[in-house]
């Protein structure tokens, strides 16, 4: 990874407002521009260089892993010893402004940091300013996307394998992340939504114990982190003998998402994109039931920007990575939902997903 | 769970301050206060009830899991729709001063807050006021944490029987994981720390594709999430045949531990139970080899008050529940930390891991 250009990006964006340095403590911007994969870090980017702090726990590993930044290891609070790297820079008394990512920062944290820091800086709230930067990937996390996510596709296989009537909704779930895990995943990129029967109308139906029963869908929602990269991906199945209804609404839903897939493509809001997804289901009498948005950007976190939502002015460029994930859910009944994760490319998009969304009965 | 009576703790927290209500935003504050278990929620309350928000995705969850509080389902930006809410009170024109979280909302967050809130309120930065009521688990949490830890336990000994030289640390952490599952874990903890050979010397290794070699330590941190609460266990096996000095220095960092068990009891600060395991180490010549504090509250959250460090004055109480993990580490070659979670009870404590510390090789 090309930290130090990462950096430098950050650093342009300083030079065109009136700030100093950014005060990075969210870890995903952290380990973007440095490579720290911690639990405990703050980044400092100034224009005369980069300062990363973490705590004695780390010392090893983040010598071992930050690129582009000095290492200080702390022996007190990080936001203290912030303070005093502060303090200690070669023009500490010349006035500084120093942004902080106001998203991600505490209002406690903040006041700490007020405490701590030398009166000749000022502390100026900023927003996104790399999580901008992180909407476009370059392509090596595109390869590292493309990784994570035909690996996750695998899970699913697993899923249809174990899945029937009578299999615990948990079971199928432990299936998936163990085959995860001996290929090579660090973990899931959230809990695996195996949501059966009347759960299946649940958007976020975490794995029950409860059994699969027949005559419903079964919602698997599910993705892994591999090399820091998450991958995010629904297919929906039914068990047992199929109505006509299940059948007419899982059409529904796969004509609407491959919708979203088609109007993907620079120059186009994410807005839009929503709206295509809806316009589909909303045609088939199914818009009220459609209750969430169209999809998210995925990336070092499973939801990061863009959002894919209705009315949301973002524009596709290049680079971006987000899910089309339309869903109806008929509550006390059960749900249907497809989504893929796809990149867009100069051309429109590239579906990352490779798993089939025929209609599937087991 | 006694919701109402949590929240009620709650309100006379406020009483005895000039304060009119508490906004909680984080959520597992949220949950130990009115049962909601979701990913996206506000919870305020105040004398006159509480009101918690969610959005369309939790429709049905709310409303079948939140006791205690009106459920109102957001179609708009949480805070926005909590600003509408106070807008909305009998007495909306009265001067109120509402209490955020300060360590929890962030300042993007609380600067939203303010332009939709109505003039007449006020907002306080408040401190960990549920926090410090979460630190006192009751009778039931104490059965759940019992049980959580009793899960947890055995996946140690799942580990055991796949451990060996050769096998991957990932490989045992998947087996762990799929034992957890089945046995009806919700999800782990934290990510599974499997760290084999000179791995072991970093205490937050989490398992890694590498086999496991012969001649050195295995550490093995673990927990899993049980009805939502955690549990955290450590143990250290060796592999292969053991060293004087492995056994050694196992021997130390368990007499170190055992001494932290021992000195836990109502009226003691935190402090003294970190010295004690301290004294041990630092007797036994591996004083400088501990590189980390004692311990750590655990309950809902795997880390939560009290920190159990170097100077901390927080008195232990009877329902407060802690882990006391000391560890030595020597670089690049290996290192050991054992763990266990114990209840503070009225004569001293309960020891709730009921795994063996004896000396282990495989």
């Amino acid at each position: 990874m090309n930290f130090k250009a990462r950096q430098n990006k950050v650093r342009e964006h300083l030079a065109t407002t009136r700030l100093n340095g950014l005060l990075v403590s969210h870890l995903p911007n952290i380990r973007y521009l440095c490579g720290f994969t911690g639990s405990a870090g703050l980044l400092l980017v100034q224009e005369s260089g980069s300062v990363f702090i973490t705590d004695v726990r780390y010392d090893t590993q983040a010598h071992a892993e930050v690129k582009g930044a000095k290492v200080v290891i702390a022996r007190k609070a990080l936001l203290e010893a912030l303070g005093e790297v502060l303090a200690q820079r070669k023009a500490a008394r010349r006035k500084t402004a120093i942004a902080i990512e106001s998203e991600h920062l505490s209002v406690a944290e903040k006041k700490r940091l007020i405490k701590f820091r030398p009166a000749s800086i000022t502390l100026k709230d900023a927003s996104a300013i790399v999580e901008k930067a992180r909407m476009l990937k370059d392509d090596e996390e595109l390869q590292l996307i493309r990784a994570a996510v035909a690996l996750g596709a695998r899970l699913f296989d697993r899923a249809v394998e174990v899945m029937g009537p009578g299999t615990t909704e948990v079971e199928v779930a432990a299936e998936m992340e163990l085959a995860a895990r001996r290929a090579g995943a660090e973990e899931m990129s959230f809990p695996t939504i195996i949501a059966s029967g009347a759960r299946s109308a649940l958007p976020h139906g975490r794995a029950s114990s409860r059994r699969i029963p027949s005559g419903a869908f079964v919602v698997c929602d599910f993705g892994v982190i591999l090399s820091g990269y998450c991958s995010d991906q629904t297919r929906t199945v039914w068990v047992g003998k199929p109505s006509e209804e299940a059948r007419r609404v899982y059409q529904a839903v796969w004509e609407a998402q491959q919708a979203g897939v088609d109007a993907v493509k620079p120059g186009i809001t994410v807005g839009e994109v929503d709206a295509a997804t809806r316009k589909v289901l909303r045609k088939a009498g199914l818009g009220r039931f459609f209750t969430h948005s169209t999809g998210h950007g995925v990336g070092l976190e499973i939801h990061e920007s863009p959002r894919v939502a209705n009315g949301q002015r973002e524009i596709l460029q290049p680079g971006m990575v987000i899910t089309i994930e339309p869903g109806v859910y008929f509550p006390g009944k059960w749900g249907v939902r497809i989504e893929d994760m796809v990149a867009v490319t100069a051309g429109g998009c590239e579906v990352l997903t490779p798993t089939s969304k025929d209609f599937l009965a087991v």
